[in-house]
């Protein structure tokens, strides 16, 4: 069948088939046997759709950053950047799979591109060869494995689960008295723990589990606890949003009859869908999930465990825990080994929680030498001010309206949402960046500041955020952009015959002040931090910017409404899910999970609510960009060249940020 | 209604009433009230079948040796030795209720009178006064405690179950920020953990629990933690008797279909029942049952985990645990405090389990200076010799013959059991004693062997247990004692017109042959530890006999049949339920928790399937005394005494052996 010039290609699960000559893209392969394939991106390697595993066959990948090596490792392809070079079956994943790695891949983690294995990690393998009991010899198999692993490992005083001692015999006899032993090791002064027996060879098989349960969107993160290898993470939505998009929505549905634990178990369904369907994939046994640590707010870590988080929300605003209870994973409903134990980050305070601590030993704040603000923008936006020596932090409370809700066109930032956006000064059209590629369907958070930045720079929006329905500006072609709504005078993105929703995309003067209103808080988050400590902005070493939404923001942007302080470009770095990459680093060491509690008590936490200033600071931001505009003096210099009217339109965004 | 002279008396839960003169008996009062009062000691205060609550008014009661002033103080009382010095309201007790009095009363569990509350407690009760959280000091709730409780106790890294942490909020609230906190110290390594946060002062409230499982009978002592005293305890068969009455007969049964979990829940069920009925005696809260510590021979202890035990049976004889997984109540499913630890005191072997080493415990044998020999006589016979220097044990299978099992009119140590028989060597007439004073229903193991003591003395029996059946002597009046049966010849105890049953209660050549195996199975375990450590019997110093079936032993008629060895009486210490007693130890002090596991580690196991010396050691027991007579020189002395055919009775069992 093979010859130097035609290839058979097979495709799974249909077992479609199609001759075509070596060297051909896999893609058209596909679209010659007759499958439909949508690629957004058009072949480029972008967007991710065209997912298939290679059961069978050489094929050459061209090089790609989409893939990580285990995925290729797991015969992973994109068929529009591989080759045939031989006979090959491929299998075409699922729609759901494949939707899946176009939302999440892994990207939004950023963790080092070499890993080691731990060198203090959390859970330990040991290979044991047990001598079978005998007449001379009829110590109990209990015994029998602790004398056996003591010497293996030195581990003592061992803890040992009724339900793993239940099994032991049988494990023992089916490994031949061969068996690997997975010890938790002894944590904040306890004991050793033995969370699992596996017949005969079984190291390397342990897992363990990073959640970052947020109050939108739950990550999870698979990672080898041998290797400290992360697998892979996905994502999905948290399925609490049906109670409430914010955490004060979610107290007040927790109050209701059985609110508190009718969250818990939305939240939980949420993580075993993922873990399952993360296993599945890789074809893993979440029995092998021997190890969990979860990142959160307060609030997501209450409701979690099943903790009554009315009190967050009254004055004194005192919650039930900081630090977590250690749970096991059946505690909490979680489907993993039942012998898991669950670590929750530790918290600062009511609405400065685990996911920030997690945070700032992801972007390793506490390590720094020089001044660094660290920001993590949600749905909340908790602001952390220090260095090694000292760090404060505050929360306010931003709303979801960078996360696309309480916005006319609002969505979340996946396919169809428009992310980014140019306006043409002269003719004061935009150009748009739709995720994924395809007709717009909404605007997300990076792309309603971006529209913000553009309408207010051209002139289209004013400094208290007004739309000018008068302006007329050169060769204004077509319809105007400018139209009234319901909702006041709007400038539209998209319009309808453009769209994925057959309605215009736009951006109306309430959805405006909205927005202005969220950058506000957060920004008089950072002024009454910074004026409260006496700290010139100018002094800030370096500005770390984490969280799910922070990742997309547009550096110059954000500057121009106001959200993020005007500093150097080069000072900020945008860290990605840090909440994540903490939470991962606790998983696989004794001393980051030190780390992280260490970080918990160090933190100071300042009360917004307990003086005015924090009011102060917001309504002198209710401004593009500040009521004071030297604070912001290359915004100065924007406006000022904006309004010389040059010829070319104002070249925000062309660059970007980062 | 009060006169200096007559009194009324209301009985409850009836109400029925009568007028009765100041002194008189309450249970004259409660006769003449028309309610049939079955005393079968008479009104002796011995039976303690007329037992009632004082509810209301004056009553002296005599002074008597069967309440504990704990009962009194509960108002408790016995009918018979109680006269009315007023009006008086009295409960009487259901039927249910005063039978448990009977039967298993606190006589079978010897604690020192004095009890001081333990120095080193497992569990510590703290009485916390919080300040309310304010807008300046708005900590968690949890930190709170913590803050809190380790000023109050210097307690640190305490752990903190999820179930706690969850009602935390609404405990401090409900005490008004007033809160005991009940802290199981940390054991063998671990951290301590807080097992219940109660509102307000509850110190004082926290209860504890130690159990003794025996294969037969399960027996409960409800204990406060703070002040150590014994508040009751209560015994009832271990259900699992429907599925076996031996050990091996239950590893059988475990090894059907579901066969472990059912046994499982049998003695679960047992043990549920138990304490149900105990705290609602005393009015006290199972919930408040803080701490439970379970003694019981290995297989009891594997079948209450719900592990396989049927390695034990066997060979190599590898149990799958000695020292047993520390669990929580809920995972073993007893009805206390969900957060309770239940620990299982640790086994020495397979067929030495937990319930000797915390009767090595209880008997103190590890203390010693002098040579003593501890045995625990039951359905199992476990012996131990040693001194506080070293330890071995061993463990004979004897068999339920003691326990009433497999003797045609056995019955286990209750009411209507013969328990003592002296038979008139003239005439071979019995004199019987029965459980509770009425007609006898069957023989118990004490009984048997005082029987059979007897009736090889007095030459009914020959010294390889053959029945006489030509016996004649003196002036036999009436029938003749001994009679044929389809099992053999058979010597009656008592008649069908004088028995419970309607039936003659008698002993078969059968039943004989049983108990001679079954006493020399028992020392042979004994011969088999003397000869092979080389060790003459006259050097031991103390015989200390524990067991429940123990306490009831007459030790003159069980030197006689050769069970005991033949030393001088005042060597004999009968120390009831060392079991209990061992556990109830443990169940108080830390320190005597790490003196168990000590002695578990210490005991050397003598395992007597090895080799042929314990059979050897059988074959010579199966004689009465012993095929060496010289082995028992003061049961020769008997012998020929009787020969020379004294005018009166041998006076054997007139003294008694305690």
């Amino acid at each position: 069948m093979n010859s130097s010039s035609r290839c058979t290609v097979t495709l799974l699960p249909d077992k479609r088939q199609r001759m075509v000559p070596e060297g051909t893209l896999l893609q058209d392969a596909v679209r010659q046997a007759g499958i439909d394939a949508d690629i957004p991106c058009g072949g480029q390697g972008r967007c991710g759709r065209c997912l298939v595993r290679i059961e069978k066959g050489q094929v050459w990948r061209r090089p790609n950053a989409h893939l990580t090596s285990q995925q290729i490792a797991l015969g992973w392809a994109l068929s529009c950047q591989t080759e045939v070079r031989g006979d090959v079956t491929a299998l075409l994943f699922p729609e759901k799979v494949r939707e899946r790695f176009v939302v999440s891949g892994t990207a939004s983690l950023k963790v080092p591109r070499r890993v080691r294995p731990p060198r203090d990690p959390v859970i330990s393998q040991y290979l044991l060869e047990l001598p079978p009991p005998s007449l001379k010899d009829n110590l109990a198999d209990l015994e029998r494995l602790r004398r056996a692993l003591a010497s293996a490992s030195g581990v003592k005083n061992l803890e040992i689960d009724l339900s793993v001692a239940r099994g032991i015999h049988q494990t023992l006899v089916e490994g031949s008295w061969k068996a690997t032993a997975v010890v938790e090791h002894a944590l904040s002064g306890g004991s050793s723990r033995l969370v699992a027996l596996r017949p005969g060879d079984a190291v390397g098989t342990s897992l363990g589990l990073a959640i970052d349960i947020g109050t939108t969107t739950v990550k999870v993160v698979l990672v080898n606890l041998r290797s400290g290898r992360i697998i892979d993470t996905a994502s999905a939505f948290n399925r609490q949003m049906s109670c409430g998009e914010d955490v004060i929505s979610r107290i007040v549905y927790s109050q209701r009859g059985d609110g508190v634990r009718h969250l818990q178990r939305l939240v939980r369904e949420t993580i075993n869908g993922l873990i399952a369907e993360v296993c599945a994939l890789h074809e893993l046994e979440p029995e092998h999930i021997d190890h969990v640590v979860v990142a959160g707010n307060t609030i997501m870590i209450h409701l979690f465990l099943s903790m009554n988080s009315r009190p967050i929300r009254e004055e004194p605003y005192a919650p039930m825990a900081t630090s977590f209870p250690a749970v096991s994973a059946p505690e909490v409903g979680l489907r993993v080994n039942p012998r898991a134990s669950v670590y929750c980050v530790p918290a600062v305070a009511a609405y400065v929680g685990g996911d920030i601590t997690a945070g700032i030993l992801g972007s390793r704040l506490h390590q720094r030498e020089g001044l660094a603000l660290f920001m993590d923008v949600g749905t909340n936006g908790e602001i952390v001010l220090g260095n090694s020596d000292w760090m404060a932090a505050c929360a306010c409370s931003a709303g979801p309206a960078f996360e696309g809700a309480g916005v006319e066109c609002g969505m979340r930032a996946t396919n169809g949402a428009i992310e980014d956006v140019t306006i043409n000064y002269h003719t004061l059209e935009p150009k748009v960046r739709v995720i994924g590629g395809g007709a717009p369907q909404g605007i997300c958070g990076s792309g309603m500041l971006a529209a913000l930045a553009e309408m207010f720079v051209t002139g289209i929006v004013d400094k208290v955020g007004r739309v000018n329905t008068a302006i007329q500006r050169g060769q204004e072609s077509g319809r105007r952009r400018i139209v009234d709504t319901s909702h006041g005078p709007a400038y539209v993105l998209a319009w309808a015959s453009e769209s994925d929703t057959g309605q215009d995309i736009l951006l109306t003067e309430v959805d405006i002040n909205n927005l202005i209103r969220t950058k506000g808080a957060i920004y008089a988050g950072v002024g009454v931090m910074l004026r409260g400590l006496g700290i010139d902005a100018r002094d800030i070493d370096a500005v770390l910017i984490g969280g799910a939404f922070g990742q997309h923001l547009n550096v110059e942007k954000s500057i121009i409404v106001g959200l993020l302080p005007d500093l150097p470009w080069d000072k900020f770095h945008f860290l990605g899910n840090t909440a994540a990459l903490g939470a991962y680093q606790v998983l696989i060491s004794r001393r980051m999970r030190r780390k992280v509690e260490e970080i918990a008590h160090r933190v100071t936490y300042l009360e917004l609510v307990a003086d005015n200033s924090f009011m102060n600071e917001f309504i002198s931001n209710l401004f593009l960009p500040h009521t004071d505009i030297d604070e912001f003096p290359s915004v100065k210099e924007v406006l000022a060249q904006a309004s010389l009217n040059n010829t070319q339109a104002v070249a925000v965004g062309e660059r970007g940020g980062r």
